[in-house]
């Protein structure tokens, strides 16, 4: 298995891409040494290989400085870095040697497993769409959200933002995407899949709630719970919501304005730190052709690790081939 | 200036509308003591007549009860009683000696200025509707929701939830009403308005987000100041904030959420407690030809008070005529 890893992207990149695998490295020897326990718990066991793009002498320099060993580690030396506000299609096109553009063209080819990074969502959604593409009969690609439950587990909210207009058609293979996800990666069997609505009962909503609704409720492949509301959203009523990416973004945005208002009062909750969304490293883009997370620009060593543990798990539950096998 | 109230609407009625006539008594004795000053502070002066719509024999027991004298308040015996869960029109043709229907009879003929209520929240938009009608001009009557602030201030969040399917030129309308009732009601001078969206510059958003923009930034009698995004709906970055009503009540019923989250984890916060949205008292039907207030089914005694307040204000000021001159 080969990650390959966006070194550059992100406000705190590199320095804080390296001290991630450090950390990855430092708890996966602690894994190792456990031994048989760890294997039957269905933990990674395959070596895991790493590829970063980057500035090959800053990402030396780093990975010597913090003590982390180049074993099943490869430096892919890139010269162009692409920013945080950059128009994604015209940075890709004309930074062909930034770390997201060549990252992509190893992921293309074959020569890395999936790709990470908490640089330019946009690139990252445009590297996705044009090298990886969709899988065939996607309609969208989507991205979700985590979203705290008061029972302390995560749900998976989608689409978060990246498709603001939708038709019914798109919500069902979110709903389909999502409860993979949620079972492979977050491991909740069997999720309950939720439609947000404005009402409990079946016929009430927008036009796009409404169409939606009867699709979800005759697809066999999910377990469709019917309608979720926005107060449903923190508690532990459906583990993955469905909505078109406006809603769905303004939640994710309100929800993540929580944290800080609740550290600004001096709140200290265990549910309410759940409300720090850098903890859970990154998303993935769900319905293309490989494993593609893209992180928080806040991203600090802790996002890296995750994002590495999620990108490692999608291979490993082969999720792509499961998707695959829905439509 | 005399205001119809529901007394048998809401869980708790009629004993907390009740309650909250007694506690708008006293208020109204301490004000009155104060003689000059509360005038000079622009308060309520003018003598307030109160007309109740409900079950006689129970409300004249109750009233004495606890003390309330008839002084300027009228008792209309009504026999029946609509229940929260009814269906609006259905109940509305087929309870016409309902409070919430004889109260629409009184408005409507002008006997009283203003009607309120915490009943059937459909029943009391059917009459808004048909017995008072939307101003002319007015495409789509709407219903706002309150936003607890940071500051302690409070922001004007609407469409709420009445109108899930909206055109640009519903949204124009929606941030006019808005600014109105901000600055006449809720006292915030030249009220900024912000477009609830997915991202801050012109041209983010869905289709609708995308064509309503610029009908705004044209609009010379409202202070817009561009999107907005979930993240800002807590702060005090627009005092109106507009958008559908689904992405509108997906926020609300968000919002209402977290004040029970925030009990249940046994914090005691002042911010917080802003969340409790009962004590609000009731939000206007913004876009009909007289003043009517509709309350939470779970309105205690305060929630009463807040409304009749609510509809004092906007008969005193005017805002339907402030509306209609907008047009």
């Amino acid at each position: 298995m080969n990650i390959g890893i966006d070194m550059m992207g992100g406000d705190f990149a590199p320095l804080e891409a390296v001290l991630g695998i450090k950390q990855l490295r430092h708890e996966a020897q602690g894994t190792r040494h456990e031994g048989d326990t760890a294997r039957e718990e269905g933990q990674v066991t395959s070596e895991l290989q790493l590829t970063l793009f980057g500035d090959e002498p800053q990402l030396t320099a780093l990975l010597e400085e913090h003590g982390v060993s180049m074993d099943n580690l490869q430096i892919i030396h890139t010269t162009q870095v692409i920013d945080m506000h950059e128009h994604p299609t015209k940075a890709m096109k004309e930074k062909p040697d930034s770390s997201i553009a060549v990252g992509f063209g190893y992921l293309a080819k074959g020569l890395t497993d999936a790709f990470i990074s908490a640089g330019n969502t946009g690139a990252m959604m445009v590297g996705s769409l044009f090298s990886i593409r969709a899988i065939e009969g996607i309609l969208r690609p989507t991205i979700g959200a985590y979203m705290p439950r008061e029972n302390g587990k995560l749900g998976w909210l989608l689409d978060a933002g990246i498709n603001a207009d939708c038709k019914p058609e798109n919500l069902v293979q979110f709903a389909m995407l999502g409860s993979i996800f949620a079972e492979q990666v977050l491991n909740i069997p069997n999720p309950r899949v939720g439609l947000i609505n404005i009402g409990e009962e079946e016929g009430k909503g927008n036009l796009l709630a409404q169409g939606a609704y009867p699709l979800l409720k005759s697809m066999e492949s999910i377990n469709f719970i019917g309608n979720i509301e926005g107060r449903d959203v923190f508690l532990d009523n459906a583990d993955v919501m469905v909505c078109e990416g406006f809603t769905g973004n303004v939640i994710l945005k309100l929800a993540e304005s929580i944290h800080g208002l609740i550290q600004r009062r001096n709140i200290e909750d265990e549910f309410f730190n759940m409300f720090e969304f850098e903890q859970y490293g990154g998303v993935p883009v769900l319905g293309v052709n490989k494993p593609v997370i893209i992180g928080h620009g806040i991203s600090h060593a802790k996002a890296f690790k995750n994002m590495i543990g999620i990108a490692q798990k999608m291979i490993e539950k082969d999720v792509i081939r499961l998707i695959k096998e829905k439509l």
